[in-house]
């Protein structure tokens, strides 16, 4: 028998630009599915709105507060920035998105995953058609690396200064990245073998049925390159029904664009992973349909933080002109989450997902209002499950 | 009157993989061009060939053994790996590619640029019929940044292991790349104006004559993105001509996919360049046609250093089947650097450019070898000149 959690407690954080109209017709959508019962409450914060009227974008005790949530799910921050409208309230990057490394750092949200399967309707920049067969997972370091925020700049503004930036890579950090890729690659295989996951497209060229990419700079940047190879190496003996390549991270970059679909699960630092995670969003439809999940995968009692890869969009914020893909398809990566312990999670993130694959492929991804999609999402769920 | 300079002594390198079949190639149709006088003096090294009879990648007094050339003409360097055949003589690539960033740093070639317009003929993997018109240059910075090789491994193997590595920004270095990268704005608008330049397509749409674009990671990598920022910022001050903008690396690789007719001159660090530059050559055609410059611009008596953006393609190598595209665009970079102070030799980069550029506007990139492409394009240029 189906043992479903009673309900999931998840923080809503609607934050910035186009995150409240994309979260709004999301949660439209959430309404639609039969379930899990999902218990939404939504929060003020992080938020520029909540910066202005206390001096951070969010409270001291954010951790305190966030205690009791079983996950987070967060609309879009950001800052529009000098260039636009000087009478918006606005913030410095480094402020404006702060919350999202505090969160992913301070919660030790160590992994990010970004799936790339490119949807019939959204748009396509590659002219090769095999380009449509990419169904790629990168799996993106989230704790440390290039984004420990050591350093700073000695005499600045001087002709002498000097701005220094360290890496810090651990081998358990690192370790515990480059296996999680490979139980992702197992279990990907393993939707394979059921039919619940298309064959890979490079299967038929001789490619192996799961591979996982590691990527590196090593023969720059030699140090994080060495540590990397070798704990993929390491890990990769044990789990010798999947193929392994390295690739450096400028010739990767070059392949998503030319061969996307020859790779399966890539694993990757976390400036490494940022970068190729805006050039897979862009291979699988653009930043409007990539959602992006941010989980400790060791500890399923911290609360995963799911966002859109998306930013806020500021130039379209609030007037209804953002599609909310990326935001849905955010909620199903949430639901997928629930579904590891959850039946009726997994079933409604397939609805979810589907609902809204069906919808861009009738309309594509312009010329209706975000909430107008949110509520044909919604109603394509009713209809289905009717 | 014109002033051409005698001749210029050339070090030519061929290394390994397909660099002797491409650089071969082109000496043809270096050969066939009215001037200027090129002395070509073919260097063992940096080679394979050199490391197996000599234990390193190139004599320990290379420094010395460059004195007295005017410009270095370098094929390809790599190694196979583990992967390609056992037999071969092979290094790792922290080895095999080390004279790359000996030489640039050696040198103090601190402006590497990277100019990427696509080649009617070649592949084109963008599906949007704008990208054609993409006409982009990206300097990228050459000497400094996250190349500086300083760091290590704390505790090699164990489990507290801890991987750094430093970056280091200069305000000078910083400031002498961004400044290179307005003064090529300016010649390119001067170009423009000129009609030896085609206006910049993203004009129609309201777009500047010209414009900088200078990269970050601000919002993560934070001492860097605001010693770049604020130096952007100072230097910008002096080009009012010509329009600025910035970009994060995410977001700008992203945007070489999505819009890349959008950028004139990019700017970026050694890495972000490093990445941005494989992705404009995609754009361009593919790694077969991507040259690449490292210069001294403040310096003309430092020798710089010309090599094709791709590697040395082990798979190929000795095939007859790479196509020399890239080695000879990159030996026009020669001839066009040259032509600042020479006008026969900027009339003969342009004479190069155009052969390779017809040749593979009527014969695509594949079918035919590496040295049936030299000789035709040393016929064409002969029956152009005749
Ligand atoms: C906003 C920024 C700090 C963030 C990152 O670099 O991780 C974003 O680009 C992302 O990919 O989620
Ligand atoms: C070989 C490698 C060190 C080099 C670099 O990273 O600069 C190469 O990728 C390049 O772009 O010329």
């Amino acid at each position: 028998m189906e043992q479903n959690q009673e309900s999931w407690q998840v923080a809503v954080m609607p934050g910035d630009g186009i995150g409240p109209e994309v979260m709004a017709a999301t949660r439209h959508a959430l309404e639609a599915l039969p379930g899990p019962a999902l218990v939404l409450t939504e929060l003020g914060w992080p938020a520029h709105a909540w910066h202005r009227d206390h001096g951070e974008m969010m409270p001291a005790d954010w951790r305190g507060q966030l205690a009791g949530y079983d996950a987070l799910l967060l609309g879009a921050l950001g800052d529009p920035g000098p260039s636009h409208d000087a009478q918006r309230y606005c913030l410095p990057d480094g402020v404006s998105l702060a919350p999202l490394l505090q969160l992913r750092k301070g919660l030790d949200l160590w992994a990010c995953e970004r799936p790339a399967v490119p949807l019939a309707g959204a748009p396509m920049p590659l002219s090769d058609p095999r380009a449509l067969h990419t169904d790629l997972l990168v799996i993106r370091e989230n704790s440390e690396g290039e984004y420990v925020d050591q350093g700073g700049r000695l005499a600045a503004g001087t002709p002498r200064e000097t701005a220094t930036q360290l890496e810090v890579f651990t081998r358990a950090g690192t370790e515990r990245i480059i296996r999680h890729a490979f139980e992702r690659a197992a279990r990907r295989a393993e939707e394979r073998r059921q039919g619940l996951r298309a064959p890979r497209y490079a299967a038929a060229d001789g490619a192996a049925d799961a591979a996982v990419c590691v990527v590196t700079k090593r023969n720059a940047v030699q140090y994080a390159g060495e540590l990397w190879s070798e704990v993929f190496a390491e890990v990769a003996a044990e789990y010798p029904g999947i193929a392994t390549h390295h690739e450096l991270i400028d010739a990767c970059c070059m392949k998503f664009v030319s061969q996307p679909w020859q790779f399966d699960v890539v694993v990757a630092s976390n400036l490494h992973g940022d970068i190729l995670t805006d050039l897979a969003a862009v291979l699988a439809g653009g930043m409007g349909v990539a959602p992006s999940a941010n989980l400790n995968p060791a500890d399923r009692s911290v609360p995963p933080l799911f966002e859109p890869t998306h930013g806020s969009a500021p130039d379209i914020a609030g007037a209804d002109r953002a599609h909310p893909a990326a935001m849905l398809l955010t909620a199903a990566a949430m639901l997928e989450w629930m579904g590891e312990v959850d039946p009726v999670a997994a079933r409604s993130a397939v609805q979810l997902q589907r609902a809204v694959a069906e919808d861009i492929a009738e309309h594509g991804m312009g010329g209706r209002g975000c909430a107008e999609v949110g509520r044909a999402v919604a109603q394509r769920i009713r209809t289905a499950g009717a």
